[in-house]
């Protein structure tokens, strides 16, 4: 449809089909059975009638049952609009891929690019048309569960992963294309600086601090075309997104030109009045529709109270149309008023959907996001050794993490599953191991094979349930349980690797003398297979943190690019008067971009082509990095930048480049970056974004911990 | 002298004299021993000249030694202007009172301003001029180690407090009382929030929550007259304090109009090159300067470059000449040009310093301070029982705490000090007891007293040194070795009452099943005469915190006036999306405002007299509360408001007054507040400070954890 024909039919609509345009319901108000049915729209308050013309629908899937759907939909709605079903597809839909924290481990942005393309398809085939996915939140709280969907704490690397999986997701044009989805970015904004990262709680910063660091990942999504974004559930500076004009409209609409559809999280319109800045559902209406928000997820405070705010304050139904052109023009967009059933194709779906291909890149992301955090030479495992593969983890298929909603857990490949192929003669108890509570029987059949076994392998770490939304964890280590389990098989076995699967970094305390450490995370459908070959040497892991470990949890939070403070550790011969914790270092226990290989890496001298830069000119910096083992491996070359004196405190080193280089064993290879002026831009105390002449370091090196240093001058 | 003299005074001086005046060096650079003096000299590259001629001392004591330094310097100083000295006095000079976190748990604010009077008394007889308190530093989270120079977490204790601190340290005048000091309110602004509880590190939050939560209690100081500020170390939205011209300038000296002295903390100015917002020294004083740094401590960055400075921009000679004229102003307000020596009197000082009407103040301060956190009924000890006095903390009179520079502890009187004037018989060790590392022989000496006692007093806690400045700990638990003796002393003793020495709130897990324990903080020089009076009975504990303690570490930052989120705990059926962590609740051990006593307090019905209040009317708020016991007790009555829907999310509670209540035995007593509009007035999104109209709660009880509740409404 051309935009003249929108523009007629949106004049066509009644006011109440408007309105029902900007609600959005649960497919569970769609079901067959009527009790669901029922149920749901009573406790919304909805109507019938609200209900068969809503704009979209939630958590709707399954090709032929959303074809169903969009048939009586199309019958019931006086113009023929489509329902536009949107779905938490977040890494993976069917096939599962690691969870995105530890796709950001693999840096890998075509990776990430080709698993938001697969997902797309899988979910567009199933009668999916929106993603809610990428989630573009900077984390810096390991406690906060939902930092299993983030990909981490830089700025850069999460805005290249959010512009990956929007490419990912809709193609060129997912209205050419029906096997791609429209993305939706979310959540804005701030999300991830819960206070205490405790769920849903306060987030307070200057807004400085939120353009510098937590806005550009969202701003990335945006540059990269994504058709939704959606509201978070935190404040502010004390006002809930979703009914944050100063955020939404002019942030979002007028400083970021952002025309697409704005979403609420669930609930979150109605729940302006629990945050008590509206006095109830009207104004709560009021406030969102003010904000700039167009569709209300789940709640009924549009649906109850727009036609008569709009006859109260008549500029509102502007704001109104607005809104309802928004869905229309999205609807049209992917094609839905020429094919309401766009991708649906429940054949299509029965081949694609968890094809072998699929669970092919499926394996291909867990081996990328597989990090190795310690090694004594334990890894590889050797031929020929007895191995035993116990813990709560080795047998476990609960694997896939939080949000893989469609993904089905008897469908992953545990990790005795994948050593079998690899080593059929692995020693695995048959005893159910609890995460929580093992049996005092699955501990001790356990223990007896760690006794049988030179090398043990042991899985430890989180169950799915423990990481993700509404899961935060006060205290990150492991559950004391498998700390008690671990000293036992310590104390029989001088060989212990320790994989873990976890949603976020943890405090690895307790632990920390096993001779491998091999972080796993929630590496999905594929992970077994994966873990295996990286553990026996199959592949040489190349994962590199996008998120740091601490020390102690007591350091929280913790996060490479911090600021120096005015008196930094090491600037003075006074051990007293700086800042420190007395108890522990300040440093991470495995900091922001680090990953071990089975190759060893060599770094040569940093070399810069200049030591000044003009405003428009270039300098080249370049390492040469060398291989010195006998395993092929990749090496994630890291380029960071400190600018030396600022007009707000700058922090210590900030990510700008990487490369990844497969380097053959024994060779050496030149890497070049280019340095310029764009990207000495910072957030002055005036909100500019803007460069300062004078001194910056160029740091370059296997992770932020791990640099080489040089110097050059911006001149302007 | 009079205004016309001092600018005369100013006109007469050289440019190099008027530098001198702003800086300030430590007494350290005028001892009689050369290699002291040389010494620092040589570091901050100053001439003998500047020295002899620097505007004030930091940390002179003793009256002869003072009288001699100002003897000397007036010799040396042309125009006859006398050296002002400044010192850390934080709570107490030679008779050390309870540190201030504990002082807040008194709420005692007549006594606060008398340990502050006795404080002045002290220092100004022994030559002090001016005293670096109150510090008025909110604070949420006990990593932080300064959080024992603070009254804790509530915006309106902490104005009560600092200005109960001004009045005592300065009287209505000190310029005619010379035995008052000049107050330094500390540090402008916002230190308490440093991220991760780490001394010195970034601070980070909009300015709305700066002035919602940070800036009142240094306001209240200003509003009672305090004459100097000090800038505090760290950055505010990317600035540090120290040069940040838009805190300086525009909150404190235009919109607070704050006349006085401001103060740069130690090596503050020069820490600027370190923060890196100014390239070099120079740049650093020109920072400072044009910020409003009056006095430079322990740095020449002033020294060095204001000169040329001023040469290259003559209206920095005008913010030169209003910061000397500032210098002089308070010199002269404190009557130094009429009496440099002013109350510096060595009889005197042999005289009134750690006299017993001093000991009493400091006596009763620590009575008041300590908290009864829990007692299933041991405490207080029944006569004729055999106790054992047993523990690091026994003999311990390491009970100053930090920041009690002239205190000695060698004149505290420790707990077993203590005990045995009530009762002689009480069973003590002999050996050394460390509170980290302690003897097998020490703790095995200390299980058998255990053992051969009916009630075990158990004297837990942290060492001085590890709480103050630069003394933050990641883990707040007592050290595991305590923890170990005390599971020791528990399952050989069923009596067992814990009595903590510490500088922070603390995880208690691990002594959480104690019969009694009893916060004793570091009470101070007549710390054991206090404690032994609490835990025998003969005096009712009263004290009430003013900082929450944790349920566990992992919950911090836990302070009770937080917001309520859009999904709090308890509004809906759904146990799972909530705000909460899944291992422990979100509620602190012990809250703000909590405390024991031995009376028991029942609190009747609140009644309103009216539930409208007027923009200019009253509503009285009554409750009736009766002590239904047989000890005579003292409540504290608290009364909080809640602000039902705000333009900004409010807090779900805030403490907006309360009654000391002395009680006798079987009594009852009505308690009456009055509320008015300006209770209800908060910071809106444009920085306006008024009240909506609407509903309220309004909240009276014994705790911020334990209310009654009755609603009004505000019509304007």
């Amino acid at each position: 449809m051309k935009q003249d024909g929108l523009v007629r039919l949106l004049e066509s609509m009644t006011m109440d089909e408007k309105i029902n345009q900007l609600i959005q319901l649960a497919a569970t108000f769609y079901s067959e059975d009527s009790k669901e049915n029922t149920g749901p729209i009573r406790e919304v308050g909805l109507t019938e009638e609200n209900v068969w013309n809503a704009g979209s629908i939630l958590g709707q899937s399954g090709a032929a049952e959303s074809i169903k759907i969009q048939r009586k939909y199309m019958e019931k709605h006086r113009l023929g609009v489509p329902v536009l079903f949107m779905a938490d597809v977040i890494h993976g839909f069917r096939t599962i891929f690691p969870i995105p924290l530890a796709l950001g481990c693999s840096w890998d942005l075509e990776m990430a690019e080709k698993v938001a393309e697969i997902s797309a398809r899988e979910a567009s085939v199933s009668g999916v048309h929106v993603v809610f996915s990428p989630m573009a939140d900077l984390v810096r709280d390991p406690r906060w569960g939902r930092v299993m969907e983030s990909t981490g704490e830089d700025p850069l690397l999460n805005s290249f992963f959010a512009t990956a999986f929007v490419k990912g997701y809709q193609g060129k044009d997912p209205g050419k294309e029906p096997e791609r989805v429209a993305a939706c970015v979310k959540h804005y904004a701030g999300y991830g600086a819960v206070s205490g990262g405790r769920e849903y709680n306060t987030v307070n910063m200057s807004e400085r601090q939120l353009r510098e660091s937590y806005l550009s990942a969202y701003h990335a999504a945006i540059e990269a075309g994504v058709k939704v974004v959606m509201t978070s559930f935190n404040t502010v500076d004390g006002i809930p997104a979703t009914g944050n004009a100063w955020l939404l409209r002019r942030l979002l609409r007028e400083e970021q030109k952002f025309e697409g559809i704005i979403i609420s999280d669930w609930g979150a319109v109605e729940e302006l009045t629990v945050h008590a800045v509206a006095k109830d559902r009207k104004e709560a209406a009021l406030l969102a529709l003010k904000a700039g928000v167009d569709i209300e997820m789940m709640t009924s405070c549009y649906a109850h109270h727009l036609e008569e705010l709009a006859a109260e304050e008549p500029s509102l139904e502007t704001l109104l149309d607005q809104a309802v052109m928004r869905v229309l023009k999205l609807k049209n967009d992917l094609g839905l008023f020429e094919d309401p059933f766009r991708g649906a194709d429940p054949e299509k779906e029965e081949r694609i959907v968890l094809c072998q291909e699929h669970r092919q890149v499926a394996r291909e992301a867990a081996l990328k996001s597989i990090v190795l955090l310690k090694n004594d030479g334990i890894l590889p495992v050797k031929e020929g050794v007895q191995v035993a593969v116990i813990g709560p983890g080795a047998a476990s298929k609960d694997i896939l993490g939080a949000w893989s909603w469609q993904g089905r857990t008897q469908e992953a490949v545990s990790m005795i599953e994948g050593a079998k192929k690899i080593d059929p003669k692995i020693l695995t108890g048959s005893e159910p191991f609890d995460y929580i509570a093992p049996s005092a029987k699955a501990v001790s059949e356990a223990v007896q094979l760690a006794e049988r076994s030179e090398v043990v392998i042991l899985a430890l770490g989180e169950p799915a349930w423990m990481s993700g939304e509404a899961a935060s964890r006060s205290d990150i280590r492991l559950p004391e349980s498998q700390l008690e389990f671990f000293r036992k098989v310590r104390k029989i076995n001088k060989n212990v690797i320790v994989v873990l699967y976890n949603g976020r970094p943890l405090d690895l305390q307790g632990i920390n003398d096993a001779n491998g450490i091999v972080e796993a995370w929630f590496p999905g459908t594929e992970g077994g297979h994966a873990l295996a070959e990286v553990l026996w040497g199959k592949f040489n892991p190349c994962g590199r943190l996008c998120m740091s470990f601490p020390e102690q949890a007591g350091q929280l939070p913790i996060y490479y690019n911090a600021d120096n403070t005015g008196r930094p550790a090491g600037i003075s011969a006074e051990p007293k008067y700086i800042s420190k914790y007395l108890d522990v270092a300040n440093e991470a226990k495995y900091a922001f971009g680090f990953g071990l290989s089975y190759s060893e890496f060599h770094y040569g001298q940093l070399v810069l082509d200049k030591n000044v830069l003009a405003s428009d000119g270039r300098i080249s910096a370049t390492i040469e990095v060398e291989n010195r083992s006998k395993a092929d491996g990749l090496e994630t070359v890291q380029l960071y930048i400190r600018d030396l004196v600022g007009e707000v405190v700058r922090p210590i080193k900030e990510l700008k480049d990487f490369r990844r280089l497969a380097l053959p064993a024994g060779q050496k290879c030149k890497v070049t970056f280019t340095i310029e002026e764009s990207m000495l831009r910072y957030f002055h105390s005036d909100q500019s974004f803007t460069s300062d002449a004078g001194e910056f370091d160029v740091m370059i090196g296997p992770d932020s911990a791990n640099l080489t240093t040089q110097r050059f001058r911006l001149i302007k």
